[in-house]
């Protein structure tokens, strides 16, 4: 197959990009490098050393194994940019992973908030403009997250839920609650595609993905210079990438308030199964399929939990301290979701274990030189 | 109070100005003129003439009323305009029309949809950062539309709904199938508006609006040059100003599709009722009200039956003739959708009767010179 990945310079995006090309299909990458403009204007960068661009890194690649994977540097804002990837690669899938993908990042001013809409927004239009008009058979995974639900007091479900209403009933989008101005970015685009697939006809699956965690795949393993990349910093890391650095440096582990907060997570494996499985069993001509996609649940108290756990076995010295919460957002909550689809495609889960977390210990010790300690914790609040 | 109007050129929002002027409050509107630049390049205009931009309406209104209406022209996607307005103004409440209102002119092209959700969405959050840096106490009184639901198969409710699902429940934003990328800017809006309630405590209430029709205010019939705009044109022009017309003309009046699409619909004087109830009681701090604001439900056969039966009174000559429906939309659906707040808050309806429609087939008469004949029939087709 022919597959267009869009952000295939993230964290994800690359080592998606890797993983098809492997499988044997054709691939091409997209991206404009805002993260790492964005980590150049903070003075923060990924902790692994990945290589300088696409370019770079798609040569890596092909000195490794031999194969092949097309490179674009370019704005997806930009409607050449979308038409001449559509028009000169001709893509059965197109993954898309090419959105600003921070919530601490939306959330910093209204320019913030105003460029990560305009950019979420706009380049999913572009792509849903594309494929309706040079593709209309390209199947669209796009990656939405879990953070569109936001946490509702009833079980989420995937994408829609079925109503029933003074006495009728319909199955109906499932409602959102999403908690940061980049959430509702994703939100919108479900919107919009959903739109796309009833009206245009187009087929698309939406991720609703949970938070992801690891850096090594099969085909990352193969070579240092095929590293992705491990942001811990306050804009573009994660509650599990700052505990474990935080464990490393001998820093208390920050829990954001009472800890409570509960989101799905899954390991970048399992991420990359997922797509893989998507891509395979592409959605009908005008379905709009949802997928939850995740493996476990966990509260941020017992990420904290599973940090001091390894921590200690590792021979660290790890306290857990909460800090006041930056963000807006429930610390006590109900939260049960629903993530049946992917798990009834093939998907075998590979679940957050104690030896994982060590063996990222072992990375960021690797890497310990390069921590910028001044963005472990959080700047921005998002109270006005 | 001080009362803000965003959109104050616009179909409603010069009624609404005056309205508020006249009931003794200060008021300043604002506008960058898109819909007459839109109409401009289209070559198609209002049917009643207006005059040429809101300093001279406003001095018009000064001489026949002796009271002020402040005056910004400018764009509301700048911020700075945005910043200008409520720094200098310091509203108690602004009344947000200021959007790209027509679901075919966002349907035209790539450009015209990118554009209508840039300036929506863009221009919803400036407004929102500005109540939260400015103004936090004034109240957002904002547009929305009942196209917002679509025509799902359960009763709509007003702006949430209590959903009970596996033991548990909770009351969540209504689920939304917006039938045009118009529509869904207004969705987006309704999103964000939400969440700016939740996290910075703005207060706001949503209008989801119905089809507005008639022309005739207290204020507008004071003096020729207090007229509001009438449009009839295939981007612009609503299902029953096009009936209107085609009757007057002696054309036959186009029922797109089967005709059984149903819809909200409400008298322009009720429209300004409905805000000033909105104004005058407003949403709590972090609030976000969600009004359905109409007074009548009419499928488009029905809407063509109420013209031709007045046009026979009228002494026209008319006839229905159904054409292709150029739209992607459900011609035959369940629709029954609540509304009782606004009546709850002491609205009377002026319900749709052949009496208007024979006040307006008058006026139509009267400017029948400006008709432009060739941008009554539909140009742009919705499907792929």
């Amino acid at each position: 197959m022919r597959i267009l990945i869009l952000g295939g310079d993230g964290y994800l995006g690359w080592p998606t990009a890797m993983r098809f090309s492997q499988g044997g299909h054709e691939v091409h990458v997209a991206d404009n490098y805002f993260r790492r403009r964005a980590h150049d204007e903070a003075g923060t960068d990924t902790l692994t050393p990945i290589g300088p661009d696409l370019p770079t890194r798609a040569a890596a690649w092909r000195e490794v194994t031999g194969r092949e994977i097309g490179v674009t540097e370019g704005d997806l804002v930009e409607w050449d940019v979308v038409e001449r990837l559509f028009r000169d690669f001709r893509p059965d899938a197109v993954v898309h992973y090419g959105e600003q993908p921070s919530a601490p990042y939306s959330m910093k001013s209204r320019e913030h908030a105003v460029w990560t809409q305009t950019n979420n927004v706009v380049n999913t239009l572009n792509v849903l403009f594309a494929i309706r008009d040079l593709a209309p058979d390209c199947h669209l995974v796009k990656l939405g997250t879990m953070g569109e639900y936001g946490t509702p007091n009833i079980d989420i479900e995937e994408g829609f839920i079925e109503i029933t209403h003074k006495g009728r009933s319909d199955t109906l989008p499932f409602p959102k609650l999403p908690g940061s101005l980049y959430h509702l970015s994703k939100v919108h685009d479900s919107h919009n595609i959903h739109f796309a697939c009833r009206i245009w006809g187009i087929r698309a699956t939406d991720l609703n993905q949970g938070v992801v965690y690891g850096i090594e795949t099969e085909e990352t393993a193969l070579d240092p210079r095929l590293a992705t990349r491990f942001d811990y910093d306050d804009v573009f890391g994660t509650a599990l990438n700052r505990f474990c650095v935080q464990a490393v440096i001998g820093h208390p582990l920050t829990v954001y308030g009472r800890g409570g907060q509960t989101r799905g997570y899954l390991n970048i494996v399992d991420t990359l199964r997922c797509v893989e499985l998507a891509v395979e069993t592409p959605a009908e001509q005008g379905e709009m399929r949802v997928f939850n996609q995740f493996t476990e649940q966990f509260s941020v108290v017992e990420l904290a939990e599973i940090v001091q756990k390894a921590g200690i076995e590792h021979g660290l010295d790890v306290e857990v301290t909460p800090i006041d919460n930056p963000r807006v957002e429930a610390e006590e909550h109900y939260y049960h979701a629903t993530h049946r689809k992917l798990l009834d495609l093939g998907l075998e889960p590979h679940l957050l274990s104690e030896t994982l977390v060590e063996s990222m210990f072992a990375t960021i010790e690797q890497h310990r030189e390069r921590i910028v300690l001044d963005h472990i914790l959080p700047r921005d609040r998002w109270r006005s």
